[in-house]
């Protein structure tokens, strides 16, 4: 597929009234191989995308238009920025007109069918695309979404649990007792989207601080088949993700026992040479630790490994901005890798700090 | 009426799930006076109270109950912490059956039936009530309120602005050029109510701040005329209110020229022996200013004086909380009036700071 | 040791300008059973307490005083809202004079005089009185504290950490791996204290999330000395603590591993009933999760446990104000016990909620 | 001067550790006509500036250096990112080294020194240089600040203030009474830099609002001395600046009275034609109004103006993101300028929002 890049390729967005679609504005209306061809809203039909987003104004100039009026038929590929359900009902028909698609929602990230259906509370509506799809962690699969055609692009905790977990279990390594890995993991309010919730509430989600989902979590099977399919055995863990009073960020705190054999292993550079030449992935020098600020509005994944006094517990620290590394610019990156740009084009931005 | 005081008094609610609600139950079940009767919500019928606000466990322990079996008219008074038209259409039968009524909502606010119908948008239903109801702003009618039948709890920008203006106005003083009169309000986000909103979420009203309202709110015509009915002749303000980034907290800066025949008067000393002897409101001395936190979840209202350089530009700063002064400790405070308790009754708390 | 309690105690607080001294001026304000006899503040003698937090404005009504002219040796008993190394060097005056101690940092929580030496850098100062003195987590040791004549106020984290795990270790119980514990800690900025130091900015710590102290905190060895010393036997744990952009409020997740013999017990159970009776420990129903701000400004602490798809991994979830049962509210209650008074006397505070 | 821009120019920072220093370096180290040369901090001489803003992480990868090995005279500009009156100090060297400078600081913004002099605390160190500097703000001196070698950045308020105000004054128009005008202005907290001050912690500014400098503000000079050289005529205002508990953001309430004379004018055309064509004031569509995120960190400022019920007051609201077209960005702005880039080189960024 795309070897040589056209200068700009034609885009299309599916449900740009959410968080993850005025990421993907914000990011793609500034990109240099791009042209915004189409973002689709049902309910917005006709209202200039920065009447909804003000700080679009002077960058994106288009309107919202219906789905049947937006000829996505006519681009070269479509994101899907809407809940779960609506990628797997039109794939078939973008994919026989020859667009590719980048799903943000869980559409395309779970192979198993029974797991989606399982968790999604809906049957999968097109298996053979599935079979097909990529799971859209660049980091893990570079070479297969090259030629992906529909890409499943990750959860915003799986990317980061994958990746603080993906150098110690990759290829069946025994570096880490598998039987008791924990994920404790927190959140900014925009990773629950932009919906009008009374617990979302700046009243209710300010100045406090709380766990959700501990019985059970979406983001937990998705992160569980990633691991078992890297480490070639099955793999579960503990996972608890907290809400914290932050616009974006994510910070997960993963604990890995070391087990006997792996004592003399050097981790840090186990992990720093993982990632070495990973454009968006950096491996904090040896003793600092991340803050979630440090990667605000950018595309960048900060890890630290941590493993106090030198014992047998591993700590592994990992922040992102859940909209961008944890969605959109994750999307986007695929997008590069999928069109044959280079990785990092329309992502070079500097986190905002303070 | 009532001069000796029951050991406590019947009290019911009614739509306790909203922020005003929420804070009366935390005030009165405190309240030694009070014993809690009912709280009702249609939705919530059957609900502990405790499960919603579980601030409340251990302090409340009661259900909600639906409005139909909830036996308000055995309480000696009912508070409304209901949307705007709804205590206007119970009013009559609670009366009747010797109940007294303190309605945190707009119905009994605007003494103009038009003004009324004009701002809120449906016919006022029971004008003979109107008539007799009082405006409980206790600082500014003290014995009336005592043998109020029917009280409309004032708006909780007016709160500011009136009793930040009405030492100036009283009387028809001429002090101040009363056709320029400014009030630049901040309001914290529960003011706004608990409703599922997105300008509300967190991930819209966090780390923003914004006005609202500039072409019209409601407070305006609440504030012109109780000021107009102080002052004795019409009042016209310009009003912008604001919101901020905090939970609770209200913050008016109010913006009077002087007259020139007033340039001698002590405005500091003015305020201050007006208020004197004022439980919750607390003029600052000179040159100190106020912040919202130091009245956070407690009574009080601050007041500070500011005259620039001795110049002709007076500036009033004005704070309070908008849960407890500017809605559910004011609508107390009336109630301990009422019924002849110390004002002060329950509501002795000391702000939380920091 | 009193029995029957004066009506009145003369209380004195050294080191009054901080956090935890404004919180105890707060509470201990409107204490039925206590006389404010002096604030100490070498650096602010002379000041209004009320001029620098003008919350209690109307409420405390005294000055800073400098150390030397404080009296503190005519109260009954004196508060330490100092830095640590404070307390111990003013310890065996204050005995001598009758005066009993409540130190709220940690001179008086480490057992061991060599731990105190490692992780607070300095030798300490009495070691007759540190030998006498009692932990003061009232919930373990009522009885203890009763007669105590100087009491080390636990530290926030611990208050959480010992709580969340004391009925699954007390008395040598074996439910669960004591080799495997991790606390994942997250705490609301006050827990830094009041400090003009860069990292606590609003622009630093606001929209932000991190860990610090991975490498090592002076509250882990604390926790592990108590939770041996419940547990009979040798206990460590791994400890992260994090910051969290809110002002108050303190959130641990525990994890702990059930051991195969324990595998049918009924550990909400355990929690119900260890716990049934305190008034200041509420455990939650099954399946309710904490958050902070159902703890605000009170002296409750709230408990979940949470054993997802009834496996191996038990995870208790512990909120609490780290200002008021982390500290300040703690001291009041171990004062109450000390001098027989109610233990709930002045912390009845309903938790400001939103 | 400069017309041929060479393809990058050589650039130095004095100060680089604060707020304005890395914001400048975030906008610099991706601008396309920049080399970033020298960073200098006494403090922190030899630290990689990375280390100390780990946003900048692959983006920058120079070290702080003293500022006497900086060799800043080899640079083509210099921006003082540094306290008020260094840049005076240093100026005349680096222009007699044919190096061009642009002060963030207040050093040149005030063209008469004893008004300097009054509300700095320090007499005046370059007259010369003074008279010759130019005020920074380019929608007002484009072609003045092309040939500028010594620019003075404008405050943060000024520039909303004036901006604000500039199509109502400019040319001595008489639209509105210059004796009565106020700016109730607001800026989040990083307006007031990065020192370790208590006033500033998250704990004492989070979840609080307030005004400060009530009395006499430093910036106000500044503005009247701006709107009186735009009107021709002496002109005061009352400025009162309040702190919002955000980060980034800055917020003015302009309230201008309309001369009657005026009352036939289209405000908002007038506006709007004012800043035709201006890349960076966005004026409103009437009835829209600004919000500080739809500026974050951006260097857009966006202006609404409103007239309640067509009457006689006039209300001008401003956004900007104030450390950047409020400081760092107008700093560039000028820069770009100054050397013949386009004006919007390395300032396209979209506002981050959410």
């Amino acid at each position: 597929m795309a070897q040589t890049a056209p200068a700009r390729i034609k885009v299309g967005i599916v449900g740009g009234t959410g968080y993850t679609g005025v990421e993907l504005l914000r990011l793609l209306s500034r990109h240099p191989h791009v042209e915004l061809k189409a973002i689709t809203s049902r309910k917005e039909d006709g209202l200039p995308v920065a009447d909804m987003y003000p700080n679009l104004r002077g960058h994106v100039d288009i309107a919202f238009s219906s789905p049947d009026k937006a000829e996505l038929d006519k681009c070269d590929v479509v994101f899907f920025a809407t809940p779960h359900g609506v990628a797997m009902n039109q794939a078939r028909e973008l994919l026989d007109a020859g667009v590719r698609i980048i799903d943000l929602a869980a559409d395309f990230r779970l192979k198993n069918p029974s797991m989606f259906e399982k968790w999604y509370k809906m049957p999968h509506a097109c298996l053979d695309i599935l079979a097909e799809a990529r799971y859209g962690l660049v980091e893990l699969d570079r070479d297969g979404l090259r030629e992906a055609r529909v890409v499943g692009n990750p959860g915003c905790y799986p990317t980061t649990v994958i990746l603080g977990l993906a150098p110690l279990l990759e290829g069946g390594l025994s570096l880490i007792d598998t039987n008791s890995l924990i994920a404790d993991c927190k959140s900014g309010v925009t990773g629950a989207g932009r919906k009008g919730e009374i617990p979302l509430l700046f009243s209710e989600a300010g100045d406090n601080f709380k766990a959700y989902g501990v019985a059970g979590h979406r983001h937990q099977p998705e992160i569980e088949a990633q691991l078992s399919r890297l480490h070639g055995s099955l793999i579960k863990l503990t996972f608890v993700p907290h809400l914290v009073p932050m616009i974006r960020g994510m910070f997960s705190t993963i604990y890995a026992r070391i087990l006997p054999g792996a004592r003399e292993v050097d981790f840090q550079k186990l992990f720093e040479e993982r990632y070495a030449g990973e454009p968006f992935v950096d491996v904090l020098p040896a003793g600092q630790l991340p803050e979630t600020r440090t990667v605000r509005a950018s595309n960048k994944l900060r890890i630290a490994v941590q493993r106090p006094a030198n014992g047998d517990q591993l700590i592994i620290l990992v922040v992102q901005d859940n909209l961008v590394k944890g969605a959109s610019g994750q999307a986007v990156q695929n997008m590069n890798l999928m069109f044959g740009f280079p990785e990092t084009a329309g992502l070079e931005h500097v986190a905002i700090l303070p």
